[in-house]
């Protein structure tokens, strides 16, 4: 059996993942605003053969302040139609919020932007999570996370079924008769308990049938609603152990879904910075780490671990922390400071730096081949399929990873040298899935 | 005083306005799935120098039934951001219900197209009209008239807002500071009767500020809220007295809600029919007609007039109806039929030809010349400030426009003979607006 060959997205955000990235003399910081930026960046990622550009969205600006960096200049559909137009095989996933979309609007930008693009596009279905955000539409706070997961769950249901309700084989075109047979039309009478859509939608089924599925829960019902409709993961996974805890659990609810576990990409966030040797790969991400503010980001280390954190000194180890049973504050990040600090004994400098770029996902640091080989490890020992590539710095550490880490994986045979098919389900190795017609519903067009 | 220059946009609707276009042996209709067909139509209209290409929207497949002819393939936003990218100059007008969009989804879609378009863009907001509209929103039926211009009012109030509230000059891009100034973001914090929106917009403010503001309502409150809000309006106007009328009283309001009249175009619907002689123009009307499917028509023909037509002679002139005030029916359509019947004096099949193309608005018929001498009496008697052009059959009815009608314009100094301006601001003499600050919010970051 030949070697599993990896899935690539390049995750697009801002300047670059690192938060300091935009300070940088050369940083892309003043040219974020431009479509011209965006498209250079998508075409790069499509020199590199990657799967998709990966946009991720929120309803708000940023709740950490809008003051120490970028986070959007565009619309994540209205920004990927247009680089549909820039590029000719990549695919595009845009993140669609189930929490504030009404399913009849999202189905149709979907459905249109798949046909745009000729097959190309994805959407990951998120819950939205801030007061922020439900305070643009119309709410005081957010609901609760049951509430949201319940939501989403009938959003990416009625979405399903409204792409499925106008099969392009309606689309009969009998100049002496019927331009559509209004019979092969399935409208949905949903009548649910957050949705109450009738259907069917007014486009037609695009190309992929459905633009693919992707999904990103790491809760109990983040990770059953992935296993019973992803057709891909995006995930976070510091280490390969936790990368395979993750993938070997959702594979498993995946499988007691009634699924095939194997046709579902499991693909977690990287920071890769990539150097010809490994010297230059460090020096690469101390640049970024010495553009961050440091009082700023020691005051905010500070509420992430609830110490003094006024008199460390930069380039000394960490001081040791109270263990995870002893913190009141929020569980998950302080929980990743002490796995950080456990497995690369930072110093304080480092720590930050860490956390300003990718947070808890897992960075690789180092040569072409050094970086491979920890991608083949994780790939080989079962944890990921693939990547969502966050890019420290753009255009630069993508173009790193794809003049340099692309041809040597290539050379592994571990990543494909042409794009051996036309549409993000083609790329992902996924069928088009025949349309459910709903049951209750045998017609009609009105 | 030079003469007044006209203003059209091309209203791009199936293979065209007319509803038996799809039907020619030569038309379209296989084409209408294909980006690549919307891309020639939007360059055509682009040679022709027109101000925009124009969409209709609605949230429900046509309410007549989808088997007698195309309605959509594409969601109007992501058609029009895909057209941006295959044209240069042309403006962009997408139509947006206020009845359905969530303020915060409308402003940062609108602002992300006007920024990849480079300031082209203008939309159209209406208030959607039909039950089947309501039932894929969530509800069981329209909400009345005046709460739909209520919520019309209060949309256009908050989407404007919200498009205000992250001004450019806020991006300061201080690489060892500040990337957005806080200070000059004006969250909105607007509770109303049908919207709650804290803000700011989280994406920054459009080329052209805001896009440029159609509408098209012809009700008393329609035109009011045109009055006080549009910046463009597109009307209905079966000949030049009801243009004179429509456009005297919209003036008359716009001058009593404190605005310049001269600063509105008013653009009313315009089915063109060209010929190098008058024969041959009417011929390609006939042509048109011929193709209707007779028998749906006149059953069509019955339910508007509440007469037995199973009798009607096709080719013999349509017999004498009763007078509008003993019709039980819907008004507004009858009132049409009768007034084309009075002045054209059609067959039944012109009857129905008339109806099918454009149905209430004005048509003309003849040569370059003759339509030319049309259109100037328009603009010179004030029925008009330039047509929102209904091209029966597309590409054809649009070429010949394009390539007869324009020059003919031109020649007389009546229309633009390159584009004069980068916006569709520019094309239509319209200042960048002034962001309007929340009074009650000086700050701040969040």
């Amino acid at each position: 059996m030949s070697p599993k060959p990896a899935h690539f997205n390049l995750f697009l955000h801002g300047a670059g993942h690192h938060k300091a990235a935009w300070r940088a003399p050369d940083s892309s910081a003043d040219q974020l605003a431009d479509l011209g930026w965006y498209e250079e960046i998508a075409r790069i990622a499509e020199r590199g053969l990657l799967d998709a550009v990966f946009l991720a969205d929120g309803q708000s600006i940023s709740i950490t302040g809008v003051e120490d960096g970028p986070m959007w200049h565009f619309e994540p559909l209205t920004l990927l139609t247009a680089l549909s137009r820039a590029t000719e095989r990549i695919g595009l996933v845009s993140t669609v919020s189930a929490t504030f979309y009404a399913p009849f609007h999202a189905a149709r930008l979907l459905a249109s932007l798949d046909r745009i693009s000729g097959g190309r596009l994805g959407w990951n279905v998120v819950t939205s999570m801030f007061d922020a955000e439900a305070q643009n539409h119309g709410m005081e706070a957010m609901p609760p996370h049951a509430v949201r997961y319940g939501r989403a769950e009938e959003f990416v249901d009625v979405v399903t079924r409204l792409l499925d309700s106008w099969p392009e084989d309606s689309l009969v075109v009998e100049r002496d008769g019927r331009y559509v047979d209004g019979s092969r039309l399935a409208p949905l009478e949903h009548v649910g308990e957050h949705f109450a859509v009738r259907g069917p939608l007014n486009v037609p089924r695009p190309p992929q049938g459905r633009p693919v599925l992707f999904q990103a829960g790491s809760s109990e019902q983040g990770r059953d609603l992935a296993a019973r409709r992803a057709e891909a993961i995006y995930a976070v996974a510091y280490d390969l152990a936790a990368g395979q805890e993750y993938r070997s659990d959702v594979r498993a609810r995946i499988a007691a879904a009634g699924r095939d576990p194997d046709s579902v990409a499991v693909m977690p966030g990287l920071v890769t910075y990539v150097g010809s040797t490994m010297a230059e790969a460090r020096e690469k991400q101390a640049a970024l780490d010495e553009l961050l503010p440091v009082e700023d980001s020691l005051r905010q280390l500070a509420v992430f671990t609830q110490q003094d954190t006024s008199d460390w000194e930069l380039d000394a180890p960490v001081p040791e922390l109270p263990p995870l049973e002893a913190f009141t504050g929020p569980q998950g990040r302080y929980a990743t400071i002490l796995r950080i600090i456990e497995s690369e004994r930072p110093t304080v400098r480092q720590l930050l730096g860490r956390l300003a770029a990718g947070g808890g996902h897992c960075t690789m640091v180092g040569t072409p081949e050094s970086v491979a080989d920890e991608i083949e490890r994780w790939l080989d020992r079962g944890g990921a399929d693939g990547f969502n590539l966050m890019p420290p710095a753009l255009p630069a550490s993508l173009e790193g990873f794809v003049d340099q880490v692309v041809p040597e994986l290539q050379r592994r045979g571990r990543f494909r040298t042409a794009y051996e098919a036309t549409t993000l389900r083609g790329y992902l190795g996924l069928e088009v899935p025949e349309p459910v017609r709903a049951p209750s519903s045998p017609s009609s067009a009105r």
